[in-house]
């Protein structure tokens, strides 16, 4: 990775006792619905114009992913959580987000990263992994013994 | 603010509905005690090596620092949490943070920027202002409805 470009994708990590995310909002007939977590890390998602499935495996494999590497081999859990706020650039008061993937690309790219943390993670034991829903208000509920809060950018 | 200068301090800001925060672990005969606040900002700080009292206000006023101003413009409360593994950077599976403040440095930048903001702040009716104790663990409890996970580097 050189430090000389822009990146492509920014995370951000979270270390977790219990991470909850609602990934259905409650509907008249039906109560929201929730994945959970417990030990584990939280990972914020956001990708930039120009990130393509190139990026996934280095997100994910990588010695210079570092954390990623870790949580794929400690026997911790793992929420991704798609967050198109992370992005933002600040502008007066307001924030802008102009640098942002689309939509279209920012889901598919989104898909491909939890399926290939699914795939990595699926034959150990003890771990689970849960994901929000992409274009979701994140409602997020986080308990930790210190968060630990770490920026990677790809 | 340059974007080719090394930024000197990064933050990391999350909205929620409640935070709280341990500022003193149990000990015999005393339970732990916490800071807490309701719907408003947590905002996560990190110095670099290089920063001077002289970021604080570019922090906490400046147009450039949005989503700052827009905390002390709003009627919502703001919880400040010394981090500094936000200034870390992978290096293989490790985290290295070389290019963070010394303590000495980065405990007087946290205090004098918690006094900026609360000087700010008091007169504001609704808002409170609570932080963390530099050099704790930060045992952090975070309830959201979305905590848009904001990055800003100064």
């Amino acid at each position: 990775m050189s430090e000389k470009e822009s990146p492509v994708a920014r995370t951000v990590l979270q270390q977790c006792l219990r991470a909850s995310l609602m990934v259905k909002p409650a509907e008249e007939g039906s109560e929201a619905e929730y994945v959970q977590i417990d030990r584990g890390m939280v990972i914020y998602i956001c990708f930039f114009k120009g990130a393509t499935d190139e990026i996934l495996p280095k997100m994910g494999h990588e010695s210079s992913s570092g954390k990623i590497v870790s949580i794929l081999d400690l026997p911790g859990s793992l929420l991704i959580v798609p967050q198109a706020t992370l992005g933002g650039k600040a502008k007066g008061k307001a924030m802008q987000y102009h640098n942002n993937i689309n939509k279209e690309d920012g889901l598919r790219l989104y898909e491909a990263f939890v399926a290939l943390c699914e795939k990595e993670l699926e034959a150990k034991e003890n771990v689970v992994i849960k994901h929000g829903t992409y274009g979701n208000r994140q409602v997020l509920k986080l308990d930790t013994n210190g968060p630990y809060t770490h920026m990677m950018e790809f």
